[in-house]
């Protein structure tokens, strides 16, 4: 910790979770490391998972999704520079060039190591309409600011939400907290396309037990305006459905135009390609986040997953190694939480047709059980699968749809996926047990031995 | 499936969890299998694990705790005989002699292959007064139906517990939902002791927080009764505390004096001995439950952990062996949970003092935490604590106490634990994260991670 050692300049493009990660970790490592962080937003460290739930009113206040405010990193010596944009990056003369959005000024300034943290965007699929007013996605809070300050002036009453997957989901259930019909429309014959099908339709049952009208196998075609240009309906092939606002839930894409106008390299994924460090084939550059690619640990192969558990421990990765201690992220095997309603859906590893691309011959096993034991008050039901290896065993992948507590037991499956136990071991484990928590046997063990027998 | 293969006869000394488990796999095996059931109760294969939630009032009827009733398993072809005891086994003959209750007849059964499932009986110690009415054990379901009655008719408003360990805190919260003043006096310095001292006082808090009076440090010296012989007063060093009733909370023996009187070989742990098939060393005789010993995975020695968890898995084994397919229990690693109130309090692998006594060179670390993101309504706190091997860095237990949501946590703790993960992996895991259901590092992993580094 020699103070007068020459410091690490380091840049990072990116001001959310691995951005603002990586500069904190650095910031306590054991070398010294002068970071600088491009945030084209007024805004660090925010969670952009919460955003449904602040749309929703369980969030009084938006700043309570800043982790930690320009300030506050400031403060810890982390000179963070917000509303302004890194514009391009000359990897050969280590310098980045960056535009000040305030006093419309540009600059340059050096690195010996640089982070891309540059994130995801929302997919807007390019259909007649879709610049309507009232048509939005939700990825920043200035989109959900926007949503909550619609829902109290405007006073819509009909929402359409368009996608099934995880903010889609999220987006309906905060539009019925906020007494809006909800209509969703889903291009695949189930919501939550990362589940079973059988699992899927779990989930269906439970958003239409909302009072959500569920539309599935129906593609949105346009989107219609009133001569204001706000939107007043969207176009299917199945007839209109009236909307005085719309979210889109379609996903996403990791931004890497400036890295790829770098020259660093774009992964299979169509994310930046990283190592086990997180570093990218250029020396000096880092990528994490959402803009990343990760390495899963059960394909084998690089995939973008854009959560912000793993844009967190990516960016702590980064932060370790440019501060000299050398770091590697172990990967991902796709363990994701949602609920709609009381109804509590997770998943990790891979889903049955996962595994059969991946190459995998498998069989799957889906229990209905409970959370608790049968005479304990207030059980709730649970399902649970698991996807499993033919002839090895291996347990591959799982998926939960339950009531309360029925969710984060996917932890538990994850951990033995992780370490690739059999479906016979896993479904012999030492898993707690008493009346409120479980029956005698967790459903999770149950679902895992019944695809253990199957699997012989 | 020859059905004309001569049939094993197969005897089952004990007819709950363990012994109706053992019956009920060895019916559905590869072999046939005849079985017949001593039980000496009227009952099978009921909750032991549930009672204090019947005292509580929380389950409307004792039947309700039977998951399967002597008619439903003769239904399934087992020969149960109830308010019958197994008096003597004659290993050499392989025969057991065996009293009917009911008409005080005596006769003998011969075996293949023999269970002994004779449980486990709660601990009363040898104390002045301790045969006082009102002074209470609670193991089996006339134990709590009678407190239930109590409860009802007579009335008592002070209620007394000692020991603090699983069933003194569900007891005490029973009597405390029943109205009772309650309170509950432990001989060490903390209540559950299986927990480090710093999570026992959170339990203690906890406890308190139901408004017992907890008397830590306190030995019961005797019991005092009123003149028509019931229970009044628990003298302690300390002075004396009023008491209608009494209920006893210290733990359990196993019952193993049928299997010693035959020469069947008693482990350290003052169980039954057995291998990992669950077979005692005598030919043809097979342990399971509250009587028989487990293999711990940790100490790799053999322990006496009474759960219903593992008499199911236990039994199980059995069953399979004794039906044709050879199985082995995969043994223990001290999983255990509970609540108190809203407070969830659950174990896994060694604690600090165990892992110590077991020769582990090991370090700790508390964490306090979060059940959900900051910015969700309703998070509970949660305390998680990791015990790990110094150098090796290998996790070797866990604690949690915390409010609701934080119990079942403990699972992907014990699946790390089972797999040998070291803390620092274990913190990188890929477990599940959206604002409801965690913050985006898992208070688990953040315990984890911290014990990580102060293993180096």
């Amino acid at each position: 910790m020699a103070s007068d050692a020459p410091s690490t300049r380091f840049i990072v493009i990116g001001g959310d979770a691995a951005g603002m990660s990586a500069a904190a970790q650095a910031s306590r490592g054991r070398r010294p490391v002068q970071t600088t962080v491009f945030e084209q937003t007024e805004f660090t460290s925010y969670a952009a998972c919460g955003l449904p739930y602040f749309v929703a009113g369980l969030i009084p206040d938006a700043d309570q999704l800043v982790a930690r405010s320009p300030e506050q990193h400031r403060a810890n010596g982390i000179d963070v520079r917000t509303r302004t944009r890194a514009t391009a990056i000359d990897t050969e003369r280590k310098v980045v060039t960056y535009h000040s959005l305030d006093d419309d000024r540009t600059g340059e300034e050096s690195y010996d190591q640089l982070l891309i943290a540059t994130g995801a965007s929302a997919i807007r699929p390019n259909l007649p309409g879709i610049d309507a007013k009232g048509v939005s996605g939700i990825h920043v809070i200035p989109d959900a600011v926007w949503l909550d300050e619609i829902l109290s002036t405007r006073s819509p009453a009909r929402a359409v939400v368009v996608g099934g997957g995880y903010i889609g989901l999220e987006m309906a259930e905060a539009f019925a907290l906020r007494g809006l019909d909800v209509t969703m429309i889903e291009m695949l014959d189930q919501p939550m396309a990362t589940l079973d099908p059988d699992m899927g339709a779990r989930v269906a049952d439970a958003i239409r037990k909302l009072g959500v009208d569920l539309r599935l196998g129906t593609a949105v075609t346009s989107f219609d305006a009133d001569t204001d240009g706000w939107v007043r309906a969207v176009a299917t092939p199945d007839g209109t459905v009236d909307a005085d606002i719309v979210v889109l839930g379609l996903g996403g894409r990791p931004n890497v135009g400036l890295a790829r106008d770098a020259g660093i390299p774009i992964g299979p994924s169509g994310a930046i390609a990283t190592d086990a460090r997180m570093s990218t084939p250029v020396e000096g550059v880092w990528a994490a986040g959402d803009c990343a690619e990760s390495h899963h640990r059960i394909t084998g192969k690089p995939a973008w997953v854009a959560l912000g558990t793993h844009a967190n421990k990516h960016g702590r990765v980064v932060g370790l190694n440019v501060s000299g201690t050398p770091a590697e992220f172990p990967g991902v095997i796709g363990t994701a939480i949602t609920k709609v309603g009381d109804t509590e859906i997770a998943r990790t590893g891979l889903s049955t047709s996962e595994a059969v691309a991946a190459g995998f011959d498998v069989v799957a096993d889906t229990i209905d059980g409970s959370t608790r034991a049968h005479y304990y008050p207030d059980p709730a039901t649970i399902a649970v699968k698991t996807v499993v290896e033919r002839g090895s065993g291996r347990m591959l992948g799982a998926q939960i749809v339950g009531g309360p507590e029925s969710g984060k037991r996917i932890d538990a499956l994850a951990v033995a996926i992780w370490n690739e136990m059999t479906a016979d071991e896993f479904g012999q484990t030492d898993l707690a047990y008493a009346p409120p928590f479980s029956p005698v046997w967790d459903p999770t063990m149950i679902s895992a031995r019944r695809a253990a027998t199957r699997a012989d």
